[in-house]
Protein backbone atom coordinates (compact mmCIF):
# COMPACT_ATOMS: atom_id res chain seq x y z
CA UNK A 1 0.00 0.00 0.00
CA UNK A 2 1.86 3.01 -1.61
CA UNK A 3 -0.81 5.50 -0.39
CA UNK A 4 -4.40 5.45 0.39
CA UNK A 5 -5.67 4.40 -2.85
CA UNK A 6 -2.92 3.13 -4.37
CA UNK A 7 -2.34 -1.03 -4.54
CA UNK A 8 1.22 -2.11 -5.46
CA UNK A 9 0.92 -5.80 -6.73
CA UNK A 10 2.03 -8.80 -9.13
CA UNK A 11 1.44 -8.04 -12.51
CA UNK A 12 -1.14 -10.44 -14.21
CA UNK A 13 -1.05 -11.01 -18.10
CA UNK A 14 -4.14 -8.33 -18.73
CA UNK A 15 -1.79 -5.68 -17.58
CA UNK A 16 0.48 -5.93 -20.19
CA UNK A 17 -0.79 -3.89 -22.21
CA UNK A 18 -1.02 -0.75 -19.66
CA UNK A 19 2.83 -1.55 -18.80
CA UNK A 20 3.77 -1.47 -22.52
CA UNK A 21 2.19 2.12 -22.59
CA UNK A 22 4.09 3.83 -19.62
CA UNK A 23 7.26 2.09 -21.31
CA UNK A 24 6.71 4.15 -23.87
CA UNK A 25 5.78 6.86 -22.22
CA UNK A 26 9.21 6.71 -20.43
CA UNK A 27 10.71 6.09 -23.45
CA UNK A 28 9.28 9.71 -24.48
CA UNK A 29 10.70 10.98 -20.91
CA UNK A 30 13.97 9.69 -22.00
CA UNK A 31 14.03 11.09 -25.27
CA UNK A 32 14.28 7.68 -27.06
CA UNK A 33 10.70 6.68 -28.14
CA UNK A 34 12.20 5.23 -30.70
CA UNK A 35 14.00 2.21 -29.04
CA UNK A 36 11.05 0.78 -27.25
CA UNK A 37 9.94 -1.66 -30.16
CA UNK A 38 8.86 -4.17 -27.31
CA UNK A 39 5.00 -5.86 -28.44
CA UNK A 40 2.67 -6.25 -25.99
CA UNK A 41 2.44 -10.04 -26.77
CA UNK A 42 6.34 -10.41 -26.10
CA UNK A 43 5.66 -8.70 -22.55
CA UNK A 44 3.02 -11.28 -22.07
CA UNK A 45 4.54 -14.11 -23.12
CA UNK A 46 8.27 -13.19 -21.35
CA UNK A 47 6.36 -12.73 -18.01
CA UNK A 48 4.11 -15.47 -18.33
CA UNK A 49 4.92 -18.54 -20.21
CA UNK A 50 6.76 -21.44 -19.42
CA UNK A 51 9.58 -19.54 -18.44
CA UNK A 52 9.42 -16.08 -16.99
CA UNK A 53 12.01 -13.98 -18.29
CA UNK A 54 11.48 -11.12 -16.07
CA UNK A 55 8.62 -10.17 -13.40
CA UNK A 56 6.85 -6.67 -12.95
CA UNK A 57 5.09 -5.16 -9.91
CA UNK A 58 2.42 -2.36 -11.20
CA UNK A 59 0.49 0.50 -8.95
CA UNK A 60 -3.30 0.66 -9.14
CA UNK A 61 -5.26 3.46 -8.85
CA UNK A 62 -8.63 1.74 -7.44
CA UNK A 63 -12.07 3.47 -7.06
CA UNK A 64 -14.95 2.35 -4.78
CA UNK A 65 -17.33 4.42 -6.43
CA UNK A 66 -17.08 3.13 -9.87
CA UNK A 67 -14.83 -0.17 -9.36
CA UNK A 68 -13.02 0.94 -12.25
CA UNK A 69 -9.10 0.83 -12.16
CA UNK A 70 -6.43 2.34 -13.62
CA UNK A 71 -2.32 1.42 -13.37
CA UNK A 72 -0.10 4.53 -12.57
CA UNK A 73 3.26 2.66 -12.23
CA UNK A 74 5.08 -0.50 -12.62
CA UNK A 75 8.68 -1.95 -11.74
CA UNK A 76 10.27 -5.04 -13.91
CA UNK A 77 12.95 -7.19 -12.03
CA UNK A 78 14.64 -10.67 -12.23
CA UNK A 79 17.06 -12.50 -10.40
CA UNK A 80 20.57 -12.26 -10.44
CA UNK A 81 23.58 -14.33 -9.37
CA UNK A 82 27.12 -13.67 -7.37
CA UNK A 83 29.62 -16.68 -7.28
CA UNK A 84 30.90 -15.33 -3.91
CA UNK A 85 27.42 -14.49 -2.47
CA UNK A 86 24.98 -16.29 -4.31
CA UNK A 87 21.47 -14.97 -5.10
CA UNK A 88 20.26 -11.45 -5.69
CA UNK A 89 17.77 -9.22 -7.31
CA UNK A 90 17.88 -6.66 -10.01
CA UNK A 91 15.49 -3.77 -10.51
CA UNK A 92 14.94 -2.79 -14.09
CA UNK A 93 13.38 0.02 -14.93
CA UNK A 94 10.88 1.37 -12.37
CA UNK A 95 7.88 4.56 -13.74
CA UNK A 96 5.15 6.42 -12.06
CA UNK A 97 3.17 8.59 -14.31
CA UNK A 98 4.27 12.46 -13.81
CA UNK A 99 0.75 13.15 -11.97
CA UNK A 100 1.06 11.15 -9.57
CA UNK A 101 4.77 11.96 -8.44
CA UNK A 102 5.56 13.39 -5.33
CA UNK A 103 3.38 11.02 -3.07
CA UNK A 104 6.22 8.07 -2.67
CA UNK A 105 4.81 5.66 -4.65
CA UNK A 106 8.24 5.40 -6.78
CA UNK A 107 10.00 4.70 -2.99
CA UNK A 108 7.00 2.18 -2.73
CA UNK A 109 7.62 0.18 -5.25
CA UNK A 110 11.19 0.16 -5.11
CA UNK A 111 10.98 -0.80 -1.13
CA UNK A 112 8.51 -3.77 -2.70
CA UNK A 113 10.74 -5.19 -4.71
CA UNK A 114 13.25 -5.08 -2.04
CA UNK A 115 11.27 -7.01 -0.03
CA UNK A 116 10.90 -9.45 -2.56
CA UNK A 117 14.68 -9.63 -2.76
CA UNK A 118 14.49 -10.75 0.97
CA UNK A 119 12.12 -13.14 0.89
CA UNK A 120 13.82 -14.64 -1.72
CA UNK A 121 16.97 -14.53 0.11
CA UNK A 122 19.13 -12.60 -1.96
CA UNK A 123 22.20 -10.72 -0.34
CA UNK A 124 21.77 -7.91 -2.78
CA UNK A 125 19.98 -5.38 -4.91
CA UNK A 126 21.64 -4.32 -7.89
CA UNK A 127 20.40 -1.67 -10.62
CA UNK A 128 22.05 1.02 -13.10
CA UNK A 129 21.47 4.62 -13.76
CA UNK A 130 22.45 7.60 -15.87
CA UNK A 131 25.66 8.93 -14.45
CA UNK A 132 24.27 12.64 -15.42
CA UNK A 133 21.45 11.97 -13.23
CA UNK A 134 21.65 13.52 -10.66
CA UNK A 135 17.97 13.33 -8.95
CA UNK A 136 18.08 9.63 -9.25
CA UNK A 137 21.49 9.25 -7.73
CA UNK A 138 21.08 11.19 -4.41
CA UNK A 139 17.82 9.07 -3.81
CA UNK A 140 19.55 5.65 -4.43
CA UNK A 141 22.30 7.12 -1.84
CA UNK A 142 20.21 8.44 1.23
CA UNK A 143 18.35 4.67 0.69
CA UNK A 144 21.91 3.15 1.07
CA UNK A 145 22.85 2.28 -2.44
CA UNK A 146 26.04 2.90 -3.77
CA UNK A 147 27.57 3.72 -7.17
CA UNK A 148 30.06 0.45 -7.52
CA UNK A 149 31.23 1.65 -11.09
CA UNK A 150 32.83 4.49 -8.85
CA UNK A 151 33.13 3.05 -5.55
CA UNK A 152 34.96 -0.70 -7.32
CA UNK A 153 35.53 0.39 -10.31
CA UNK A 154 32.83 -2.24 -12.28
CA UNK A 155 32.27 -1.39 -15.68
CA UNK A 156 29.17 -2.54 -17.60
CA UNK A 157 29.59 -4.45 -20.77
CA UNK A 158 27.22 -5.36 -23.43
CA UNK A 159 27.56 -6.88 -26.89
CA UNK A 160 24.16 -6.09 -28.96
CA UNK A 161 21.79 -8.43 -31.03
CA UNK A 162 24.16 -7.92 -34.60
CA UNK A 163 27.15 -8.73 -32.50
CA UNK A 164 26.24 -11.43 -29.85
CA UNK A 165 24.51 -13.05 -33.42
CA UNK A 166 27.85 -12.67 -35.15
CA UNK A 167 30.06 -13.97 -32.03
CA UNK A 168 28.09 -17.03 -31.33
CA UNK A 169 28.07 -17.91 -34.99
CA UNK A 170 32.15 -17.15 -35.08
CA UNK B 1 33.86 -28.62 -28.38
CA UNK B 2 36.37 -26.64 -27.43
CA UNK B 3 39.52 -28.36 -28.34
CA UNK B 4 40.53 -31.57 -28.68
CA UNK B 5 39.46 -33.71 -25.18
CA UNK B 6 37.33 -30.35 -23.58
CA UNK B 7 33.59 -30.66 -23.73
CA UNK B 8 31.48 -27.60 -22.45
CA UNK B 9 28.18 -28.83 -21.10
CA UNK B 10 25.25 -27.86 -18.87
CA UNK B 11 26.22 -28.16 -15.50
CA UNK B 12 24.73 -31.07 -13.32
CA UNK B 13 23.74 -31.64 -9.57
CA UNK B 14 27.29 -33.41 -8.99
CA UNK B 15 29.31 -30.51 -10.65
CA UNK B 16 28.89 -28.58 -7.73
CA UNK B 17 31.59 -29.11 -5.78
CA UNK B 18 34.08 -28.71 -8.56
CA UNK B 19 32.61 -25.52 -9.12
CA UNK B 20 33.11 -24.32 -5.98
CA UNK B 21 36.41 -25.46 -5.90
CA UNK B 22 36.60 -23.16 -9.01
CA UNK B 23 35.05 -20.33 -7.90
CA UNK B 24 37.21 -20.16 -4.74
CA UNK B 25 40.77 -20.73 -6.72
CA UNK B 26 38.85 -17.74 -8.70
CA UNK B 27 38.64 -15.15 -5.63
CA UNK B 28 42.35 -16.83 -4.63
CA UNK B 29 43.30 -15.28 -8.12
CA UNK B 30 41.54 -12.11 -7.52
CA UNK B 31 43.14 -11.40 -3.88
CA UNK B 32 39.47 -11.88 -2.54
CA UNK B 33 39.45 -15.18 -0.95
CA UNK B 34 37.46 -14.14 2.13
CA UNK B 35 34.58 -13.13 0.17
CA UNK B 36 34.02 -16.70 -1.67
CA UNK B 37 31.42 -17.37 1.03
CA UNK B 38 29.00 -19.92 -1.09
CA UNK B 39 28.43 -23.23 0.10
CA UNK B 40 28.30 -26.26 -1.91
CA UNK B 41 24.44 -26.65 -0.95
CA UNK B 42 23.39 -23.12 -1.67
CA UNK B 43 25.09 -23.57 -5.38
CA UNK B 44 22.98 -26.82 -5.99
CA UNK B 45 19.66 -25.67 -4.39
CA UNK B 46 20.12 -22.62 -6.29
CA UNK B 47 20.57 -23.88 -9.88
CA UNK B 48 18.28 -27.04 -9.55
CA UNK B 49 16.13 -26.60 -6.87
CA UNK B 50 12.44 -25.42 -8.18
CA UNK B 51 13.22 -22.01 -9.40
CA UNK B 52 16.69 -21.63 -10.95
CA UNK B 53 18.35 -18.40 -9.70
CA UNK B 54 21.38 -18.89 -12.19
CA UNK B 55 22.38 -21.61 -15.00
CA UNK B 56 25.81 -23.01 -15.33
CA UNK B 57 28.38 -24.42 -18.12
CA UNK B 58 31.55 -26.53 -17.24
CA UNK B 59 34.52 -27.69 -19.43
CA UNK B 60 35.25 -31.07 -18.80
CA UNK B 61 38.06 -32.98 -19.93
CA UNK B 62 37.83 -36.54 -20.21
CA UNK B 63 40.31 -39.19 -20.89
CA UNK B 64 39.16 -42.47 -22.92
CA UNK B 65 41.62 -44.66 -21.26
CA UNK B 66 40.59 -44.05 -17.75
CA UNK B 67 37.16 -42.89 -18.32
CA UNK B 68 38.00 -40.14 -15.67
CA UNK B 69 36.96 -36.74 -16.08
CA UNK B 70 37.87 -33.21 -14.69
CA UNK B 71 36.38 -30.08 -14.49
CA UNK B 72 38.74 -27.14 -16.01
CA UNK B 73 36.10 -24.53 -16.69
CA UNK B 74 33.29 -23.02 -16.03
CA UNK B 75 30.83 -20.23 -16.47
CA UNK B 76 27.10 -18.87 -14.77
CA UNK B 77 24.85 -16.97 -16.30
CA UNK B 78 20.61 -15.88 -16.04
CA UNK B 79 18.88 -14.23 -18.08
CA UNK B 80 18.24 -10.51 -17.80
CA UNK B 81 15.42 -8.53 -19.60
CA UNK B 82 15.33 -4.68 -20.95
CA UNK B 83 11.72 -2.91 -21.10
CA UNK B 84 12.83 -1.75 -24.60
CA UNK B 85 14.15 -4.76 -26.20
CA UNK B 86 13.30 -7.64 -24.28
CA UNK B 87 14.82 -10.52 -23.42
CA UNK B 88 18.94 -10.54 -22.67
CA UNK B 89 21.65 -12.82 -21.41
CA UNK B 90 23.43 -12.03 -18.36
CA UNK B 91 27.51 -13.68 -18.12
CA UNK B 92 28.45 -13.45 -14.39
CA UNK B 93 32.03 -14.97 -14.15
CA UNK B 94 33.74 -17.34 -16.34
CA UNK B 95 37.04 -19.28 -15.61
CA UNK B 96 39.87 -21.34 -17.11
CA UNK B 97 42.14 -23.36 -14.87
CA UNK B 98 45.38 -21.61 -15.04
CA UNK B 99 47.05 -24.71 -16.41
CA UNK B 100 44.64 -25.14 -19.20
CA UNK B 101 45.11 -21.48 -20.75
CA UNK B 102 45.62 -20.09 -23.80
CA UNK B 103 43.86 -22.99 -25.96
CA UNK B 104 40.78 -20.81 -26.52
CA UNK B 105 38.89 -22.27 -23.67
CA UNK B 106 37.87 -18.97 -22.05
CA UNK B 107 36.53 -18.14 -25.77
CA UNK B 108 34.53 -21.21 -26.07
CA UNK B 109 32.85 -20.79 -23.21
CA UNK B 110 31.35 -17.29 -23.77
CA UNK B 111 30.40 -18.59 -26.63
CA UNK B 112 28.65 -21.26 -25.98
CA UNK B 113 26.93 -18.61 -23.41
CA UNK B 114 26.27 -16.43 -26.78
CA UNK B 115 24.45 -19.24 -27.97
CA UNK B 116 22.53 -20.18 -25.55
CA UNK B 117 21.24 -16.26 -25.87
CA UNK B 118 20.79 -16.53 -29.57
CA UNK B 119 18.45 -19.98 -28.77
CA UNK B 120 16.44 -17.92 -26.51
CA UNK B 121 15.89 -14.96 -28.95
CA UNK B 122 18.08 -12.55 -26.73
CA UNK B 123 18.52 -9.15 -28.22
CA UNK B 124 21.82 -8.39 -25.89
CA UNK B 125 24.65 -10.44 -23.45
CA UNK B 126 25.97 -8.15 -20.81
CA UNK B 127 28.64 -8.34 -18.16
CA UNK B 128 30.95 -6.47 -16.14
CA UNK B 129 34.68 -5.92 -15.98
CA UNK B 130 37.00 -4.25 -13.89
CA UNK B 131 37.75 -1.53 -15.49
CA UNK B 132 41.91 -2.12 -14.87
CA UNK B 133 41.71 -5.46 -16.73
CA UNK B 134 42.96 -4.56 -20.06
CA UNK B 135 43.38 -7.74 -20.84
CA UNK B 136 39.55 -8.68 -20.05
CA UNK B 137 38.77 -5.63 -21.85
CA UNK B 138 40.77 -5.84 -24.73
CA UNK B 139 39.44 -9.38 -25.34
CA UNK B 140 35.60 -7.95 -25.24
CA UNK B 141 36.07 -5.33 -27.33
CA UNK B 142 37.59 -7.35 -29.90
CA UNK B 143 34.56 -9.74 -29.92
CA UNK B 144 32.27 -6.75 -30.60
CA UNK B 145 31.45 -5.67 -26.65
CA UNK B 146 31.34 -2.46 -25.94
CA UNK B 147 31.67 -0.52 -22.95
CA UNK B 148 28.57 0.97 -21.88
CA UNK B 149 29.62 2.83 -18.57
CA UNK B 150 31.99 4.74 -20.67
CA UNK B 151 30.04 5.09 -23.92
CA UNK B 152 26.55 5.39 -22.29
CA UNK B 153 27.37 6.80 -18.69
CA UNK B 154 25.71 3.99 -16.92
CA UNK B 155 26.71 3.01 -14.03
CA UNK B 156 26.05 -0.13 -11.76
CA UNK B 157 24.67 0.44 -7.98
CA UNK B 158 24.05 -1.91 -5.97
CA UNK B 159 22.69 -2.72 -1.90
CA UNK B 160 24.42 -4.86 -0.22
CA UNK B 161 22.50 -7.09 1.92
CA UNK B 162 22.12 -4.87 5.17
CA UNK B 163 21.47 -2.19 3.69
CA UNK B 164 18.64 -4.01 1.39
CA UNK B 165 17.48 -5.60 4.53
CA UNK B 166 17.30 -1.81 6.30
CA UNK B 167 15.80 -0.56 3.23
CA UNK B 168 12.89 -2.98 2.83
CA UNK B 169 11.96 -2.57 6.61
CA UNK B 170 12.17 0.97 6.24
Amino acid sequence: MASENVVIRAARPGDCEEILRMIKELAVYEKMPEKATLTEEALRDDAFGDQPYYRALVAEVGSNLTDRTKLIGYAMYYFCYCPWLGRGIYLEDFYVEPAHRGRGIGTSIMKEVAKIGVKHRCNKMQWVCLNWNDVAIKFYKKHGGKDVTVEENWHLFRMDQQELTAFARE
